[in-house]
């Protein structure tokens, strides 16, 4: 593999105008901006590999990349997605979200940890293996989808529809990267997600706040209502939500006990904290992280928010929420169970708006693709990779995989702890992003086996 | 008082133009937008009229415009203020907010009823007199500040050193107008406020949701914080609270049983509710408005705001909060009990700005201001004026006429119900302005007795 890292340094520079190029185009799915131009965007750029490509639909939803390439016994599904989260809030960063920027060994730019790097260098480190190595031998096909960050909507009708197209011996997902510790990591499942918007109304106007004294104030209504759905203990108070949250198995507890748990007070320094959640710390912290369900406020908004002081009784407010769910929760039923307890609690006026539902996934992890994957980093990075049995996010490993019997594993990315994913200053270090690439090609080698 | 009618008929487009100017200054007091420039402009007008002009200023606020004109055996003080509520949120004005515009009989603009129509058409009615009925048979002192919409800040402190100039033997305050069954209403108090922001903060940035396993939320933290404020019963539960509530008087009830409660399916109608808190009605619906305090959510802000979903845990929650004060409760034992509750219900970590205080004040019924804002009333709409012991809102009563022994009455104004005031499309009828001149008019004559 000389040849290709040599072939990978002397691209060094048309590499990185490429991921330019990419991250200028600012397809944020919640907001619906250049979409169409993004896919063909990305399209072309596996047309260039050679492979061949199709857009693949469902009911009008953003579209799939669908590309192909290569020839052998094994098939290696590749999954990415080339929209992003919105960049707001704008003024919290230090240069153009949109334009990829170099500052201290690191790219800043909405997207370039997730998942635009991820999947530029996949398919540079694909065309640096057909450049120094001859044709590939595994088949990959490239799932690159565009409505990730607005949870996937028409994924599960697209995996559906186009099942045959999608099946495969193991899929590469599209997370990757190192830990704390500078360790490679492979995890082989995901939470699932139910996302939510809270509305509550009052007069159809905002008032002079001194009609507070007889008519309804919808920030109020909302805060009530939100306090119902969790305490300061944490505990979710909404019936049936624990119901069918499966305990981790023993493989997922024997895997546990071999992550290193990190280092606490650096996390609570890069965060900027005192202590975390009820004090928890090292193998506990991981514990829940990994096989908990949450309830998030993600946004809050009613009435005056500028600066200073207006006596304002607001005419409406907004929550936004996510529920991260863990195997075997059900989004679907989450939000009916959402619904039946406001209702119960004295919340019917409460409208609740559905943004999306993920079914969480967990797949096994003595399969090819995770054997590959750890095999290759343990190669590239010279130290053993840890093995998650499920990332803390969220993304459709159910439809894709789990639902197609077929196996994941992250890897082959340039993910670390300080990426700012979904904040101000996404980042990546660019050492990371060469060494993601030799990542990639071992990993084809040891699939192929 | 003819000549003084026809006087202002055949000045009307002047004096529409001259109130047209002061909407266009985008006096924002909150924002600190134009407050020299509009306080330049009140001083010159009144200049215009003859009145001696100067600027009175305390600990860096926004000046008062402070005139006197005219000679009597009584003094005569009037408080108006140049300052407005912020315009937000601009995209619900059907007309730019600080272009006088005129739609079916009504002028729209943001401060037009809340306070500049009364200031300029109180002068312009000064004009009139001047020009009709000879020298002015009273002497008037006009005290205009400019931070009426910020709690007044530094007036308390202007009273106290510009104590001498500032005496009267009664004062017209800045409110005035005609209720919901056209009725003039004169009102002798105002409600105190505290205005309070309330700030929780988590990590040092916005993160990742899934990082909600183990990373504190400040938009529960505020929640949580805001719910031990006030329940779904409408009880503050601060303690100590309600403890200075002073229960209405004997005259206060005996005003209250005067005054007509007006059409509640009108009012719901206007407001697009379907009922008000508690269902309430009528003359317990008023009760409750004038006479007891509240603890108001103002604005919240919280994350992500924008369309559609982000998944983000965000770094800082904040609540904006009034609480409308009944004698005799005091603003900074209001911001004291709301410290230590806080502190109590374990919530020392979220922090309290303190956006401003006012005191309550509540005048005699009987005074000759009084009297002479009812019988004007009375002589120019042909109607008994409905006499209100306080008003539901707020103002500087406290400092400018209690502490100084002056009685308060409101009137000569252009109000109504309609006049969306601190909302968008704030509004006056046309033909109120010219009224109120007239019962400004008649005032003069009624308190020069």
């Amino acid at each position: 593999m000389e040849r290709f890292a040599a072939y990978i340094d002397a691209n060094r520079e048309r590499f990185r105008v490429e991921l330019a190029d990419l991250i200028r185009l600012p397809s944020v799915a919640a907001q619906n901006r250049n979409i169409a131009e993004t896919a063909a965007f990305v399209a072309q750029r596996l047309q260039q590999l050679g492979a061949e490509t199709r857009l693949l639909t469902a009911d009008g939803g953003n579209p799939m990349v669908y590309a192909t390439i290569g020839n052998g016994p094994r098939t290696l599904l590749i999954y990415d997605h080339y929209d992003v989260q919105p960049a707001e809030p704008l003024e919290l960063w230090d240069s153009p979200p949109f334009e990829l920027t170099e500052r201290d060994g690191k790219l800043y730019g909405r997207g370039v940890a997730d998942n635009k790097g991820n999947l530029m260098l996949r398919i540079q480190a694909i065309e640096a293996w057909l450049a120094t190595q001859g044709e590939l031998p595994i088949n990959i096909i490239f799932a690159i989808e565009g409505e990730e960050e607005t949870s996937s909507r028409t994924l599960p009708a697209i995996c559906r529809d186009y099942a045959d197209l999608l099946r495969a011996d193991g899929c590469l997902w599209e997370t990757g990267g190192v830990d704390l510790s500078e360790r490679p990591t492979v995890t082989c499942g995901a939470k699932g997600i139910q996302y939510v918007e809270l509305v509550a109304r009052g007069a159809s106007y905002d008032l002079h706040s001194s009609y507070a004294t007889f008519v309804p104030n919808p920030a109020w209504r909302l805060t009530w209502a939100l306090n119902t759905l969790k305490g300061p203990d944490g505990r979710v108070r909404i019936p049936g939500f624990y119901d069918r949250v499966r305990p981790p198995s023993a493989a997922d507890l024997a895997a546990l006990a071999t992550i290193p748990s990190g280092d606490d007070d650096a996390l609570l320094a890069s965060f900027g904290l005192s202590e975390f959640l009820d004090g928890v710390r090292g193998i506990e912290r991981l514990r829940r992280h990994l096989f908990e369900p949450t309830c998030t406020i993600c946004g809050l908004i009613s009435g005056y928010t500028g600066e200073g002081s207006k006596t304002v009784l607001p005419n409406e407010a907004r929550a936004k929420i996510d529920f991260r769910l863990v195997p075997d929760m059900e989004p679907a039923e989450v939000l009916h169970q959402l619904r039946c307890h406001l209702d119960a609690e004295g919340f019917s006026d409460i409208e609740i708006i559905d943004l999306g539902g993920e079914h969480p996934a967990r797949g096994p992890l003595d399969a090819a693709i995770v054997q590959a994957a750890v095999a290759s980093a343990r190669e590239v990075y010279g130290s053993e990779p840890i093995l998650y049995p499920t990332m803390a996010g969220t993304g459709p490993i159910y439809p894709l995989c789990t639902a197609l019997g077929t196996p994941v594993a992250s890897g082959a990315g340039c993910g670390y702890h300080g990426a700012r994913v979904h904040s101000p200053n996404e980042n990546i270090r660019v050492a990371d992003y060469w060494r993601a690439m030799q990542w990639m090609g071992s990993l084809i080698k040891h699939f192929a086996r």
